[in-house]
C-alpha cells in the first residue's frame, strides 16, 4: 500500500462526495415543490409525522448499511432542518418575554418615568441580616479567589443539608444562578440530534437553552379548562428515540399550578421506562400553598434538580443557584461551568452560606396574601384564572384563543405605569394571557390592578 | 395540486434520502481504507490539504447547482468529522491544564498537605479596600437585583472611560469574568461551520470554547527560538474562506509575549482585508514591562477586547470581567448573557466600579522583580527561556522537543509542595516546558524554585 493508492482512493471520494451533493440537491427541489402545495393548502410548514417516517426508515437502512446512528441522526437533522428552511421565510424573532419588557421598563425609569413593578418574579423584601456580614467577612477573610468549580465545601454541604433526601455533598454543583444550572444541564446532556420536551406555557429559557444546542424541542401544551394539567398520553406520544430529556417547573412559572403527587410519580416512571433525563426546576418550591414534592423524593438516577437562593431569600441580584443530580450528571455540568465562567463568585458563595444557615423569614404565607388581592381584581372583572398552587403570578386569560392582544395591552400598561408580563412570552399558544407577579406591596399591587382595570373597562 | 401531489413527491423524496445515505456509507467504506493505508505509513489522520481541496470543489458544485453555501459547508464538516472518527480511536481526553493542576492542588491541601501555589494567574495581595465598603453598601442599598443584562450603566460608563480611545458606553458589557466574554463572544459569532485561528501555546479556553460550538480551530505555532513571534505567512495560509476570528491575547499567557506594533498592526490589516473577527484578550494589559498597545487603538469594526478586573485589581473571585466592541457585536454576546446568566451579581458590579474609581496601587514592578527571581533560578540552572514583556508568567523549556515530560516533572514537583502548569495544557506542542506563575510573595517563590532545583538537578 502506498501514496498512491491513496491518491486512487481520493478520488473515488471526491466523486462520491459530488453524488451526494448532487442528490441532496435533487431533494431540496422536491422540497421546495412540496413546499407550494402546502402553502397552497394552507398546511404547517414542518410536518413531524413525516419526518418521522423518514427517520425510522433510515434509521434501520444506517444500521443495515453500518453507519454511526448519532451520525445518521445528525445527517438527517441537517437535510430536515434545510427543509423547512427552503420551504419558509424565516419567521421573525420580534418575540416579547418578561425579560424584554423588564428591559423595556427600566428604559423608562431612566426617562423619569415611574413603573410598577409586576412583571418579574423578583421578590421586594430584604436578603437575610446575615448576608451583609457574609460581605464584610469576604472581604476581610480574602475570600475571593477562584474556588474550586463545583463551589466550596461548606456550602456544598450545607445545599446538601438543606434538600436532605440524604443527597451527598457531590452530588451537588453551585452555579451563578438557576439558569445558568439549566443552561449548564442542558448544554451538558443534549446534542444537535436530540430532542426535548418541555411543558408549555412555560419559562422561555427551557426552549431558548435546547435551541442554543442545536437541539429540537417538542412542547406539551396545557390549558386553563384542564386546571393546567399535563395530558400524560400526549406527554407518552411525544417521546422518541431522540427524546434526552423532559423539563418539569412546578410550582409553575407562569400558571403557579402544583403537579399531584400520583402525575408526577407517572411521569417520573415514563421517563424512567425511557432512559430520559428529568429536570426539575424547584426555585419556587419555598412558596408552595399547598403540599409539593421534590423529584429529589423519587429514585430515578436520570432526576435533576435546580434551584435557587433568589426567590427564597430575596437575593435574586447575587446570582447563585445550585444543580442536584447523580455525580456523573453533575460532572458533566462541571465541565461546562468550568469552560464557561470558572467558578461562582467566592464572597457570593459565602453569602449563600450565610442565608442558609440564618435565613430571613418564611414569605409565602405573604406571597399568597398578595396574590389574594391580585385575585379580588380579576374576579371583580370576571377574568378567569386557575387559583395558583403556589409561585408568584396568576396567570389569567385576557381573551379568547385567537385573540392575540397580550402585546398590545401590556404596551398600553406600561405606558400607564404598571409593567405585565406578555403571556406569549411562556408559549406561542398563550397570546390571550398574560402573567401578574405578586412582588410587591399590596398598595403599589391595588395600584397596578387599578390601573389595568381602567385599561380593561376602556377596551 | 393536491394532498396526492404531496405524497407522491414524498416518496420521491425517501428515495432520495435513501440514496444520499447509500453513498454516504460508500465513501466512509473509502475513508476507512484511506486510514488502514495512512496508519501503515504513519501519516496523520486529518489531512488538512486534501479537505481544503474537496472543500474548494463542492463550493463551486453547490454554487452551480443552487445549494446555499452555509448549509454545503455544515453537510461537509460532518461528513469530514465522521471521516475521521472512523479514521481513529478517540484520542483520550486526560489533558491537563494549570486548571486540573489547580483543582489537584486544592485536594492535597484539603488532605493536610502544604502546597506553594505557582500553577495559577492569582494575584496574592489584597482587593481595594474601597471593594470592602462597595460590598457593605450594596447590602445597605438593597444593590442586589436583577440588573440589566449589558451591565449598570454607571460601571459600563466607567468602564468606557477607562479604557479610552472614545469608547461609547454601548460598546461595552459587563460579564462573570473575562472567561465568560470569551465564552460569549465566541458562542455569538462562530457557528458549527466555522474556523477559528488561535497563536500557541495558548490559555486553553479559546480551543475548548470553539470546541463547545463545534466549530474547527486552526493552530499557528509560536517557539522560542524565533522568541515567541507568530509568522505572518503561516498565518495569511491558514485563513480560508471559512474562517471567522482570529484570538490575540498579549501580554501573552504563558509566554509574557508583547507583539510590538508593527507586527500588531499588520495582523488587523489582515483580518481587516478578509473581514475575519479579531478577539484581542488583554487581561494583562496592566502587567506589561515595555510598552503594550491595546487592540482598540486601532480602527476596525470587527475588533473585540476582553478584559477583567482579576489581574489589574486582585479580583479574581470576584468573577467580574468586560468586552468591549461594536454595539452590533455587544448585542449578540448579550444575548448569551441573557440566556446563559440573566445579568453579573449585582453587588459584584459595585465592586468592580469601586476599584474602578478608588482602584489599588500598581503591581506591575512588584511582579516583574518577582519574575526576575523566578529567572535567576532558570539561569543557574541553564534552562531556556524568553524573558517575558508582561503578564505573571515564565515558559521554560524543560526538555527537547520530543521529550514528553511535562506531566511526569510537574507531577513530582506537585507531591514536593509545588504546584507548577504543564506545557501541554497550552497547546499539543508544548510537552516539553512549563509555565511558572509569579503570584507569591519573593520568599514562598524562592521555596518554590528551590524545591523545583532539586527536582531537576536528580533527573
Amino acid at each position: 500500500m502506498t501514496s498512491q493508492d491513496i491518491e486512487k482512493l481520493r478520488l473515488q471520494m471526491r466523486e462520491l462526495t459530488n453524488e451526494i451533493f448532487l442528490t441532496v440537491q435533487q431533494r431540496m427541489e422536491i422540497s421546495k415543490e412540496i413546499g407550494e402545495i402546502k402553502s397552497h393548502l394552507c398546511l404547517d410548514v414542518t410536518d413531524q409525522s413525516a419526518e418521522c417516517d423518514i427517520r425510522k426508515s433510515i434509521m434501520l437502512l444506517s444500521k443495515d448499511i453500518g453507519l454511526d446512528s448519532k451520525f445518521s441522526n445528525r445527517l438527517l437533522n441537517i437535510l430536515f432542518a434545510e427543509s423547512v428552511k427552503v420551504q419558509e421565510m424565516k419567521q421573525s424573532d420580534g418575540k416579547q418575554t418578561h425579560l424584554s419588557v423588564f428591559n423595556k421598563a427600566k428604559q423608562l425609569e431612566a426617562e423619569g418615568k415611574r413603573i410598577i413593578h409586576m412583571e418579574v418574579g423578583e421578590p421586594d423584601y430584604r436578603a437575610p441580616p446575615s448576608v451583609r456580614n457574609a460581605l464584610i467577612e469576604a472581604y476581610d477573610h480574602g475570600h475571593y479567589h477562584y474556588t474550586e468549580t463545583v463551589g466550596i465545601s461548606k456550602l456544598r454541604q450545607g445545599i446538601a443539608k438543606d434538600v436532605g433526601q440524604g443527597v451527598p455533598d457531590s452530588n451537588v454543583l453551585v452555579t451563578p444562578g438557576a439558569r445558568f444550572g439549566v443552561f449548564a444541564i442542558i448544554s451538558a446532556l443534549v446534542q444537535p440530534d436530540d430532542e426535548i420536551i418541555i411543558i408549555e406555557p412555560a419559562w422561555p429559557a427551557y426552549k431558548e437553552c435546547a435551541n442554543f444546542m442545536g437541539a429540537r424541542v417538542r412542547s406539551l401544551r396545557t390549558n386553563l379548562e384542564n386546571e393546567w394539567t399535563p395530558n400524560l398520553g400526549e406527554l407518552e406520544s411525544l417521546i422518541n428515540d431522540d427524546t434526552k430529556l423532559i423539563v418539569l417547573n412546578y410550582p409553575n412559572n407562569p400558571t403557579g399550578k402544583i403537579l399531584n403527587e400520583n402525575m408526577l410519580g407517572k411521569i417520573i416512571d415514563l421517563a424512567c421506562a425511557k432512559s430520559i433525563f428529568l429536570l426539575s426546576d424547584e426555585v419556587y418550591s419555598n412558596h408552595a400553598f399547598t403540599r409539593f414534592r421534590s423529584i429529589l423524593e423519587y429514585e430515578y438516577d436520570r432526576k435533576i434538580m435546580v434551584s435557587s437562593f433568589s426567590k427564597r431569600f430575596a437575593m435574586t441580584g447575587f446570582r447563585i443557584g445550585y444543580v442536584v443530580a447523580s455525580k456523573d450528571i453533575i460532572d458533566k455540568a462541571k465541565n461546562i461551568q468550568a469552560l464557561a465562567v470558572t467558578s461562582v463568585s467566592e464572597p457570593i458563595q459565602y453569602c449563600a452560606l450565610a442565608a442558609l444557615n440564618n435565613g430571613g423569614e418564611d414569605n409565602t404565607h405573604l406571597i399568597k396574601q398578595r396574590l389574594e388581592l391580585i385575585m379580588k381584581y380579576l374576579d371583580k372583572l370576571s377574568i378567569p384564572y386557575v387559583k395558583p398552587d403556589g409561585s408568584f403570578y396568576v396567570f389569567p386569560r385576557i381573551g379568547d384563543e385567537f385573540d392575540r392582544k397580550d402585546l398590545s395591552l401590556v404596551d398600553k400598561l406600561l405606558h400607564s405605569g404598571v409593567a405585565f408580563a406578555p403571556g406569549s412570552g411562556f408559549g406561542n399558544q398563550y397570546h390571550s394571557f398574560i402573567r401578574i407577579s405578586a412582588c410587591q406591596p399590596e398598595a403599589l399591587l391595588a395600584e397596578g390592578m387599578e390601573k389595568f382595570e381602567r385599561i380593561w373597562s376602556s377596551q
